[in-house]
């Protein structure tokens, strides 16, 4: 059985080395071109050692790549897949956009977040937000896949069960708090990223509503719950490397027990082989290296809210392991094919 | 000028070797006997060698403590200084409890939290809670000065002068997440306290309103706003040692800018030494081995909700500190004498 | 083709449930049953919940183990595996022990560092030391594997080239300083091992030649020597979970230059997949969940002094992935089968 | 009584923000000028937020440092304290400086190491080595303080004892291996710095003897052995910011018992405040945020080596809390003035 050739673009940055290492292990795919323009030339080893006999950056071209690729996975700061998903459709390539250019709907709401004009409104169309568990159907379907930020990965899996099924209260927000490592914010040379300002640093950033992921988790929670949602989002990052711990609050339309909560989230969740609900409150090691995503629910004292707690690893199924997971599903494949195991103890 | 005497009962665990820390450093205290029944006869530097010449832990009974201290500082667990401060009390002795034994107002509602009954309900009348930047007037007059716990002192400087001031919409529950640094659990051997249990691990703990601080919160910010407070709060830990961070949403009960926000707590804070009002979100590096809370409060985009962020040393602030602030006040000295600087760079 | 059936004795531990990690990743390889007496009737995934739908730990006797399994991995205290290893050895199994029990091929030495006496003398003929890099014919030929430690691994992996060649000056110490993370003081509760005591914390022990790991180093490199080494070993631990550096300092017989020890360990290792030479000190992050081991080696100025560098995961070259390597080598498969990728970024 | 004014030149490094934090804790000092040329106009508190109300950062020349000055701490890159120190001591200021230049007595060793000339060669003459426990008399007696490395502190601290007193065999190298925090590589923004490359990280540097203390370590214990003593020397870093552990391998001119050392090492330090002998081998935990060297020393099983530890807070007894013990010393104040305390628990 010939295996599927997968490019990864930016493969120098966390999430697209991390997309190789995930792609190395898979038994049905191989590794394409890697392609990182200001890194050409050198081995991928050279910046992650951990990878012996890694294969040499390139500065391919999109024609280049796809050439010699089946499925792209596009791993590029804002802006720069808008570029490249293009010519990688017209050449009749499967895209997977770790990045944000092809998740909001609206080409409006990108240039306001994001800071600069939507240059291919015409893809959004064609683009499935890659979150399998809600939308498994618009990703078997488009060519184009936006995976979720980091953040909406862990909230929207965290909430969606209450939303979907208009157990949420509609009128009062649905408040989440989020505890990241510092590998969701890049490879970059950034004071903040200094090991001697992040040890023994807990810190929120974007406080009063202005991270770029919070158009996002509001978009997906009001398709969700075909009506507008509103969200309440605040990001922190701690000291650890990976993981990211979302903790949600939702105002419910009727009382609810915990164990009513649990067993509809297990039930919503049986199809998901990547999801696992808990009833104890998970933590970030326990999804450290995965592609899993590890998810409770309660209800507070009142029975009227419920409090619902999602682990990731934020490079795994919150970035690459997710793109992966979208291809084995447009591909027909096992939803968790390649995609098993994690780092533990 | 005699310096005046203060004992620590309880001053083998984090947060009585941290009153010692702060009683040494101060002006005009000196440290009185060190009570630890069951490390008795050994030098507190056995445990915490940073303590050179520390004094020999004994196992002296209340009696014994008040004959040789003016002031005594509290730092056992849930249920034993019950049987301390009527005694000491007695003998004319000001009393600083760490621990929850005098917190909460309602005797069933101790017994509730607590699984225990409380034994010294005659007290409870006597007791300051010791939020300063709150009660101060309470602290000034009564002999017992309960101090709050870690995740209150934070929530409460940050959601303190919204609820008030009556800009809280009292209709909607305030939600409160913070995360801890792993001295708040204390040094008794915890499987989830090892290393290798904490490390890369953010974990949420407490879910669905189960925490001992909830009801805490929840008596201060209806003492303060006048009419009962609904609260949300889930606790979390991070890997770090020393540090606290909680981030409060506020319903609002009419719209609000940043710049109100933030005029309003700088001026409600501004004779406060130990609270710093900040434009920035604090992290809680900036407040490390000090004996300050920073705090900052922005508007969410529809003006309708706040978002308050407060750092504090949960040992410091959050503890061992904060009863030394307390005792300032009651002596009438200025309130952040011998409590100024913290670990920086 | 069948798959060879590896059970696990002492599955609960760290070593032990790094071991099922590897099994479960090897293509020709199935897990046999999971023993770990004080823990039977649970799922390993309570332990260790990054592991889903893991087998439920057992209370087998070796003779239960023997009839399911195929080959078994030990990973249990000192004395342990010489109540084990004979009745798996008469049965016909392939025994490969991670603890200490067939290492030293005295048992009087055994009795001296371990305090207890060894009670399968017989046995330790059959024992290979299981360093496959240097041991090969010996892992081939015997039926018992007895796999190296933690520090052994390393540090006999930075000297072996020189020592072997007749590079050493047999006439001065061998210096060892090594830096381990915390897992390799394993899952038991120790006040020295909670979080609190660890962060920010490196501390040598075994100061002064007391470490159970000097008298292992000292056997191999004696006898790749063909005469008695003198050693000097101090190990350290640092504040991570995975990871174990050992840096060594060797008197040369003849002063030689950085370039010809660099080209000397490239030709000793060149027929090792999970031994890479590197140029550049090597750090823990690179070999961070691998099966591999980095190496590096420069002259002192002087010419008369090399210093080697080993990096390796210690659950991993230094445990786990180590039996797992001496079995693929007894079966005649590739050395590296089922043991390529690490954890990274 | 007047305070002496300490203005620290170089405020906005790790170890300018240190001196800031000793001097403002000492009874006898107060804060004179705050020099940061690169960032002039921003208060310190801009950078190092733990310190609230901190003075804004200067662009003064050395003439208007020493008008507003009794004392200077020079905290500067190499190179640039050359161009301070002559004006400084002309205008009569006492100058002790953090940095390099005027630690080696050798110009032309300077030169060789540090890859520039030696600017002011005449100054050497009246600069002494801070190392206050070695070499007191000079530092009286020079108004030019030149502060050791932080390696050299640690290192020199744990043998001194063997070299001055003739036990250590000078036929055979010493060697010295040292772990430290992060912060001893200041604040720039380096790729190895960031917290993604630093976490789960002990990295070895400077392996083949080519680290700038190494000829400062050589020369103090040459200095002290009256004869040249050999030193392999190899830094590691690990993930902590704070704290340096140096394990160093003496060989011994005549057998010695673990007692024996013990008692000599009590005995040479039984005059220094700052420096704890202790049995057990002491931790960097041990010695936070101090102005304390902890040393224990241990005989080798054979009798003919001895392995001494010293740990430090690389920014306290490492860098700036030396400038101040040694400033208490030249101005004839107790040597531990202000030096007391650090962070525990």
């Amino acid at each position: 059985m010939a295996k599927l050739r997968v490019a990864v673009v930016g493969a120098s940055g966390y999430a697209g080395a991390e997309a190789v290492r995930w792609i190395l292990r898979h038994p049905r795919l191989r590794l394409g071109p890697l392609v990182a323009r200001s890194e050409a030339g050198r081995p991928l080893s050279d910046l992650y050692p951990q990878l012996p006999d890694a294969p040499v950056l390139q500065a391919l071209a999109p024609e280049g790549v796809a050439e010699r690729a089946d499925a792209v996975v596009l791993a590029m700061p804002p802006g720069e897949a808008l570029e490249w998903a293009g010519p990688l459709l017209s050449a009749g390539r499967q895209v997977y956009d770790l990045g944000p250019d092809f998740r909001l709907a609206d080409p409006e709401a990108y240039r306001r977040h994001y800071g600069r004009a939507h240059t291919a409104p015409e893809l959004l169309a064609r683009a499935a937000y890659g979150l399998v568990e809600l939308f498994a159907a618009d990703v078997r379907e488009r060519e184009l896949v936006a995976l979720p930020g980091c953040f909406p990965t862990a909230a929207c899996l965290a909430v969606a069960p209450l939303v979907e099924a208009g157990l949420a209260d509609p009128g009062a927000p649905i408040v989440v708090q989020a505890v990241s490592g510092l590998s969701g914010a890049g490879r970059g040379l950034r004071p903040d990223l200094m090991f001697g300002a992040a040890h023994d640093e807990v810190r929120a950033y974007g406080v009063g509503g202005t991270h770029r992921h919070l158009p996002e988790i509001g978009q997906v929670l009001t398709r969700l719950g075909r009506r507008p949602v509103e969200v309440l989002f605040t990001p922190h990052t701690a000291p650890l490397f990976r993981g990211l711990l979302a903790t949600c609050h939702v105002p419910l339309a009727g009382a609810m027990t915990t164990e009513r909560l649990l067993a509809h989230y297990r039930e919503r969740y049986a199809a998901s082989p990547l999801v696992r609900v808990t009833a104890e409150p998970p933590g970030t090691r326990s999804t450290l290296g995965s592609a899993r995503c590890a998810v409770t629910v309660r209800a507070e004292p009142s029975g009227r809210y419920a409090t619902a707690v999602a682990a990731i690893d934020n490079l795994g199924k919150g970035a690459a392991a997710q793109a992966i997971q979208a291809l084995n599903v447009k591909q027909g494949w096992p939803e968790s094919t390649g995609l098993e195991g994690g780092l533990w103890p």
